[in-house]
């Protein structure tokens, strides 16, 4: 029997509501000068109370060691193991931007990138076009015919699009064509089996049209193509929980994430602000709120451990609101770690709080990696997060007698 | 290889000797006033003399956030997987009342209950009649004769007894007639396999011949079934570790467990006091001992704190006797927790503490839910306890050269 038989068996639907707060790449690294980490180093009286009435732990969002992508660490805070429900980032971002993607339908991300007159790349984001700008010449693109293919052109933000291909036949054995540096020409795309060699095809046939078609645009006159996947159909959180899930998320991504796993995406402003006032807003009307949380990450990624503090900060403050609505339980995370002083997406663990009546309280007083360490939750993978929640939220019935 | 297939290359039969001691439901949750669990409550000086010498650990009886019924969780302690060897409430009545269950038996676990007029229940277990009453009741039942199946109904304890069909082609796929709450009928029992079918008009036969029966019995005038099962035959522990392993249980269901998994079941009184006397009578005969205290658990189901923590003090009080045997290995642990607050079963992680000349002392000083979780046993599946055990006795050879 999977995890998810399991869940699916012993799962009841219940008045108790659960909220799972995700602080997109929360995790840290200590700082030189004091040893701080940005959850620690962040002033959170709130988040600290939390900790002191609920029980801490840290998540390997995979295993020890692996750096996981925001597909995976999210699916996996969601249950679903995230090498068996492996997802592409094309389907993501298709999903991201609100496209509803069929059985037949084949998507990859899309960069706008800037070739030489020999055709190597020379800034692979295109010096990161203005959104505006973007969507205009994905319009021209959306203009290209294809043989054997039906062809969306969506424009994601600023130098990023979403592709899709849609006809019979279309693998997504394929390799990339984004050289991964700039100096380089884009690769052509190859079929990785036999059966892919008509993707492969279609796949060529847009990126000679594309290069033809942007010819006099500038910064964004060539198209680097990644992650191309089909839609998995996986067993949606409602299937596996009984829940009814809602999702609030600024950020395209993670909105298609959601959406793949059957949550309904609810419309919201973009800040952390504006988040929480949807979840206040639509509290009543679902049991299970997934609140994603992207500036914390987008400051790591920059390497700005200042900035990821205020960003924490600002979380912080809002909490009351959120406690405010007495959610039977309430989770604090993240879906990786993202420490500023590495500037990208990291393996290490990620600090967890579990707030509930029916937790077994532990030493922790305050939300940090220090703390979550001796945490009553101990150390565990993340796919285990939705269990617990299901559990302390009485949401779950025996197994055997 | 699974790991019943490294136990079974690794183990060597050795004259020392094994003692698990299981006290039902140990683990707790804090009581209001002062933050401490049941376990941290009792005054327990033998239990913390053991901490401070041993080693101690949390175990997860099946996984994060699952809460196991009393046999799952019992045979994750005994090292099976409890998913793969899912064992049948009716098999376990059956055997816990000593009845010798053959190939062609199935078996389920029976409630006396009350109907109304109508035919709806209003009491499911029939104000839980004295036990004597019930065994009257059952001899009456055992009157009934079927068609394709010989009979067995088996008294168990106040309202609940076992029921055994004996015949050929007796699948246990089926449905249960017990609605689970009160102002509903009896379900009628349906097969959920073609292959059922026979077993479900026998289940059902029973079902109204013991309705006319009872029809005048007040206030068990009719039954419910639920836990149709068949013998699984599961390797038992003597195959696996070696052992010659004996139970020690008052409790009818742990006995049966324990013959399940082929251990001798030792005559014994039925208070906690008259285990131990057993346990000392019969220790020079067998090497591995699980000894069995169910007051914990009743304790923690019916919500009585206190008598909790009573029944956790009685078992301390009782320590000196076991370790004046010099047992090799000393394990204390629960099968899983049955905090008070939940009155229930709960998914909450179970205090394990090991004993043996051959542990790696940890920092643990007392008995305790906190203790343990800065253990050194760290926190573990439960299915690791065996082979924690057997490493301990130095019982288990080296894997590999």
């Amino acid at each position: 029997m999977s995890n998810f038989e399991l869940m699916k068996s012993l799962a009841i639907s219940t008045p108790s509501k659960i909220v799972l707060l995700v602080m997109d790449g929360l995790g840290g690294l200590p700082r030189p000068q004091d040893g701080k980490t940005e959850l620690e180093a962040a002033r959170t009286p709130n988040m600290d109370a939390l900790a002191a009435e609920g029980v801490c732990g840290l998540t390997d969002p995979m295993a020890p060691g692996i750096t996981p992508g925001s597909g995976p660490s999210h699916l996996a805070l969601f249950g679903y193991d995230p090498v068996v429900y492996d997802i592409g980032r094309g389907v993501l971002e298709a999903l991201g931007v609100g496209f509803d993607l069929q059985q037949n339908d084949l998507a990859a991300r899309g960069n706008f990138c800037t070739v030489d007159d020999g055709g190597l790349v020379t800034d692979r984001r295109a010096g990161r076009i203005a959104s505006e700008k973007s969507a205009e010449v994905c319009r021209k693109l959306a203009q290209i015919e294809l043989e054997g293919a039906q062809l969306f052109v969506l424009p994601v933000k600023e130098h990023r699009f979403a592709l899709v291909f849609r006809g019979e036949g279309l693998s997504d054995e394929l390799t990339e064509s984004d050289p991964q540096r700039t100096g380089l020409p884009a690769a052509p795309v190859r079929a990785l089996s036999p059966a892919a060699q008509k993707a492969a095809r279609v796949a060529n046939e847009f990126v000679e049209k594309a290069r033809s078609a942007l010819q006099d645009v500038q910064p964004a006159n060539m198209v680097l193509l990644r992650g191309f996947s089909r839609h998995p159909h996986p067993p949606t959180v409602e299937e596996i929980y009984k829940l009814k899930p809602a999702a609030i998320a600024a950020y395209p991504m993670y909105r298609g994430l959601a959406k793949l796993v059957g949550m309904d995406v609810l419309e919201t402003g973009s800040t952390p602000e504006d988040e929480v006032a949807t979840l206040v807003r639509r509290y009543a009307d679902f049991d299970f709120f997934f609140l994603h949380i992207k500036p914390t990450d987008s400051a790591g990624e920059d390497g700005d451990f200042a900035r990821k503090v205020a960003a924490i900060e600002a979380v912080d403050a809002l909490l009351p609101r959120i406690t405010a609505l007495q959610p039977d339980v309430l989770i604090i995370t993240g879906d990786h770690s993202t420490p500023a002083a590495l500037k990208n997406h990291s393996w290490h663990p990620v600090p967890f709080l579990l707030h509930s009546p029916w937790c077994r309280t532990d030493a922790a007083i305050e939300f940090s990696e220090r703390a979550c360490l001796g945490g009553g939750l101990g150390r565990f993978r993340a796919t285990d997060a939705m269990p617990l929640a299901m559990a302390h939220a009485l949401k779950l019935e025996k197994y055997g007698a």
